[in-house]
């Protein structure tokens, strides 16, 4: 009954959590491989913990250091090809790819392309190439489970209809940390302000993208090739208690809908246990105490990016690929106070401008695109 | 692809409903057999307009009447005999039973052993004889689908889920027209100001215990032999706008839930479309036009019936029959302004304590306590 599962991206947060969902059940799931950046302290306590066969670090110098830490006792692989040694690990039957940025696109195709179940917490493997990636999943016959909350949510509610009957993905948004400040303050804001999320514990990047609402934006990409919808199908919902996580509206005006606190452990789980699930000591959703849930439109002046990502998914081909690379850049800059607030949902729309997008054929002509995006918005500064 | 459908109840609100829907899709269902209790007028109305191959009329002298009126065009049985020619009708694929009462439950029990799909919307079916029923349809592998707004929440919910994961029903409540009143001003409240409920157009007998929230003991029962589940895993959540029809948790602490627009036609085409779905005209919920959803616990004080609903459960065998036809009789009371509001509670729980509970072996057996208590009660005033 073991399930023998990797762990892309293990020292953040996503991966955190999930190795926390594997220790409380330690019957059930089974470490093979472990990947990482460049975090290797994290790297080792877990390793010591969780013992498992193979190891990745991208950065090789990382990889240098954590080889001669550990001793010969463990083997350590290093660079793109190491994380793909990972993600392809004979024995291993799910991949959980929660590395964060454009890095973890190839990782996800070749654990694919091995038929290895995905658990997919890596937005921009969808967002980058998710017309390619999916057309990989249909041919490999893989079941690629997203550990997202709005998208574990849809896939939740999902299960047990037809695909034809789906007439609408709702995808709920918390509105992010800045929902409730008005435009003007929020040219001014600082990131160190946009970290303090409400509801979820989540990394750095993110915390950002869920200030922009680019998060979102990023969703409603990632859906479109999850869930093989057309865009003007999907909706974005702002709704701060972050209790239900998203609907699906079914062709007979029946809307199904995932609730439950905002803890990223459920998603996870639910990713390694489906179809089945089981009690993970996981707190209860208790509506009675929370009292109201509360519902309102996106403000689309105050948060420009979700409409970016919207314009990029309605062009298509490269484009989405475009608003990722150059949203990534431009977070970074953020974090890093080199630039405003409203400098992302700007240069990206520039990038954007400066782009003529095209149909790729290929996973690297698609890098190739995020290459170029990268160093042009890198050039604007 | 046409559906034959026979209709019990189809003069009353579910089975008006339920032919607006056949209406809406002439293609793909056929009525071959509706049932009433005396509404002829009505029924005479549906003849003309579904062509039925039979006709039943519970009202022995209305039937006669009836049969005159359409001299012989069309067949009419009358009785209980009738309603169940009707229930068990050659041709017939589906039996709605949206018939109100006890009377409906012998009509339910012989469209299962005639291997017939049943769309429940008698209640007291389930209520009744729930768990001699549910053997039947177990043992005839017959689908019973709920139509009752809240159970057919849960059984969408439920679709794509494994049994064994369920770890809670979570019915929600609107509260009634008098969720916001005092107790002192309930004391001496009338029925006519119950029959304006908030959400839901209903019937009499309906509207009343939804003020008492009977109504929703009497789903608590319902739900616990539909879905097989014990007492203390079913719980009450009022939530006035009626906009979450009903909710389940699963054991990984996973809530999915059912929401729309108040509108029974759409559990009543769920239950002759499924496992389908298609587009039904129906008005589509938009939560951000909704704007809240509010949650509150049940006021037990105010509103004990549902507690004597639940305590029924608990005691099991023949009780819930009690509580229902205890109830039955003082609805009409409260209905023809015989009785208080609070007279309700006060003799279901005088008829509990006359009545000894045991395990009935046959369905005569439980409808003769059914009977016993009608009586009894009937005596008290």
């Amino acid at each position: 009954m073991e399930k023998n599962i990797c762990i892309l991206g293990s020292t953040g947060s996503i991966g955190k959590q999930a190795l926390e969902v594997v220790a409380q059940h330690p019957e059930k799931f089974k470490i093979l491989g472990l990947a990482a950046m460049r975090s290797i302290d994290d790297l080792e306590t877990q390793i010591h913990q969780f013992q498992p066969k193979v190891v990745a670090v991208y950065d090789e110098e990382k990889a240098l250091e954590l080889r001669s830490r550990v001793q010969g006792r463990i083997k350590i692989v290093a660079g793109m090809e190491g994380l793909i040694e990972v993600a392809t690990l004979e024995g291993a039957e799910m991949i959980l790819n929660s590395v964060v940025g454009s890095v973890g696109v190839l990782p996800t195709l070749e654990a694919i392309k091995s038929n290895k179940q995905v658990a997919l917490a890596n937005k921009e493997t969808l967002v980058v190439a998710g017309e390619y990636i999916m057309k990989e999943v249909k041919k490999h016959g893989i079941k690629m489970i997203p550990v997202d909350s709005e998208h574990s949510a849809i896939f939740q509610c999902l299960q047990g209809e037809e695909e034809n009957s789906l007439s609408k993905i709702i995808l709920t948004a918390s509105g992010g940390p800045f929902r409730e400040r008005r435009k003007e303050e929020l040219v001014k804001v600082k990131s160190r302000d946009a970290l303090k999320h409400p509801n979820w514990s989540m990394g750095r990047k993110i915390s950002i993208d869920s200030a922009t609402l680019m998060n979102k934006g990023l969703e409603v990409i990632e859906a479109k090739w999850l869930f093989d919808v057309d865009v003007d199908k999907i909706d974005v919902v702002v709704h701060p208690q972050s209790i239900i996580h998203s609907m699906i509206e079914l062709e007979d005006a029946s809307v199904i809908a995932q609730l439950g606190l905002p803890d990223m452990k459920l998603p996870i789980q639910y990713a390694f246990t489906f179809p089945r699930r089981f009690e993970g000591n996981l707190p209860k959703l208790d509506l009675k105490e929370i009292g109201q849930l509360t519902f309102y439109d996106v403000d689309n002046d105050k948060f420009p990016c979700l409409s970016l990502a919207y314009e990029a998914l309605k062009i298509g081909g490269t484009m989405p690929c475009v608003v990722n690379g150059a949203n990534e850049i431009l977070v970074e800059y953020y974090l890093q106070d080199k630039i405003g607030f409203y400098d992302i949902p700007k240069y990206i729309e520039k990038a954007m401008t400066n782009h003529k997008a095209f149909t790729y054929q290929s996973i690297d002509e698609i890098l190739e695109v995020d290459q170029w995006v990268r160093k042009w918005v890198t050039s604007q500064f």
